[in-house]
């Protein structure tokens, strides 16, 4: 018996840590988009011609759909599209001026009115994310206060449907995501005026939004997270367990060890 | 018969602004703070000897007060406390450890408790700021819940004690003001990838904290502002009337027409 499960996969890490996960999962790209996946055993699918992808699936006794990695916004070609895209033409055009997230709920829900069961990658493979606990180094008890106040922040961009990332310093806001997101938030916070910055270094909490879908826009950290906190003279990192995925885990975890930046999963206190 | 002003100068256009509205008022700086105040009828007091600046203004028939610019912590040297100094130390080292508006307010309460009168800019010389309506082109209509969600943000902000500004464009969060202040907000949204970008060109809006002391920390905009938010390529700029501080008012508007950034000045609809 097979899994079952299908990785649509766009470009990074994560598509291709899935498929090591689920060695027998069929991987499937869209044609023109980038990817990491080694092409052995690769589907490529034009977005045009959806029904013959449910085929696909179909034929290979697919339950269980996961999207994972980068995708840019399909550039479509009417000309090439089957009966089943002429179909959802009109709302789907409509749909495409809409945020990232409204496009790839609708495309959630095209797999699911087909009987597909679209899945979150950590519901796939758990040890993308991490247990609650101290996953390297301590948050130190001077910097308690900040991560309250971050969470009270992330609660309220929550409700305004803005970023899942703060950055705090002794008191002060230093950064708050938005569209760019986490890198540039980062690069933000490293240039700014020492005589701005505290000694003890600031900590970046990284969380999903409150009611987030987790299967879309899944808050991420992972090697290049920590290199650029540590750039940042940031103390650590805050992420909620079983919900943030780590990249490389390994890796990610031994380069914060090695960088001296803490990675904390815990709950935030509301 | 004066107008019983002094002026306590900080760095940059605002001071000479005020000197500039009500010339006959008493002008003082601190030993080793920059200003802008041309040299003659200037008082320079050191920080360590209040009781002298107190016994200076009194003598003047000083009864208000307007503090303004730029002003940097002050060194304390004990060396040279006066008997005053000595006895509000311990408290103001305290103070000293705590944000820029807890010591700014500490500072108004020491002259209030003298019998001074500590008023804001903007009720010195009204001109500093704008009355409600469109100062430079009009609001388009594009933009009118991008605004909308701006002061949503701002509201939430508010309660938080975050920035006074936010970059929306498009449905979309390009940036939130946070420590590093509104140039730094600007330079952010200015190096935002250009696929992010909605051509519509986004919105700052800048206005006071809900419950703002407007004595301190009075959101200002100015020539540097304007450059900055063209820049950014943003279509335009909404503030408070009446709240926000216009330096170099002709030139700031002069300079909207011509790169073509509007000037609205308006309340929140909340």
């Amino acid at each position: 018996m097979t899994s079952g499960l299908a990785i649509l996969a766009g470009d990074g890490r994560l598509p291709v840590q899935l498929h090591q996960a689920v060695p027998d999962a069929l991987c499937v790209v869209f044609e023109g988009m980038a990817h990491q996946l080694a092409s052995e055993n690769l589907h490529v699918c034009q977005f045009e011609r959806l029904q013959s992808l449910f085929e696909l699936l179909k034929h290979h006794e697919i339950s269980k759909i996961v999207m994972a990695g980068a995708m840019s916004r399909p550039q479509l070609d009417p000309a090439k599209f089957d009966a089943f895209m002429h179909n959802i033409a009109p709302d789907f055009i409509k749909v495409l001026q809409k945020g990232d997230d409204t496009v790839l709920r609708y495309v959630i829900t095209l797999f699911e009115d087909q009987g597909f069961d679209v899945v979150a990658p950590q519901d796939i493979a758990l040890e993308l994310t991490l247990l609650a606990g101290a996953a390297v180094g301590a948050l130190p008890d001077a910097l308690l206060a900040d991560v309250a106040y971050a969470d009270q922040i992330l609660r309220h961009m929550s409700t305004l449907d803005i970023g899942q990332g703060v950055v705090v310093e002794g008191g002060h806001v230093l950064g708050i995501e938005t569209l760019q997101g986490t890198e540039a938030l980062l690069d933000f916070v490293a240039i700014t005026s020492s005589s701005l910055r505290s000694s003890q270094g600031g900590v970046l909490v990284k969380r999903p939004k409150v009611n987030q879908d987790m299967r879309v826009d899944v808050p991420t950290i992972g090697p290049q997270t920590i290199r650029q906190a540590a750039k940042a003279g940031l103390s650590g990192i805050v992420i909620s367990p079983d919900k943030v995925l780590v990249l490389d885990r390994d890796t990610t975890l031994s380069l914060a060890q090695s960088l001296d930046i803490f990675i904390l999963a815990q709950d935030p206190e509301l």
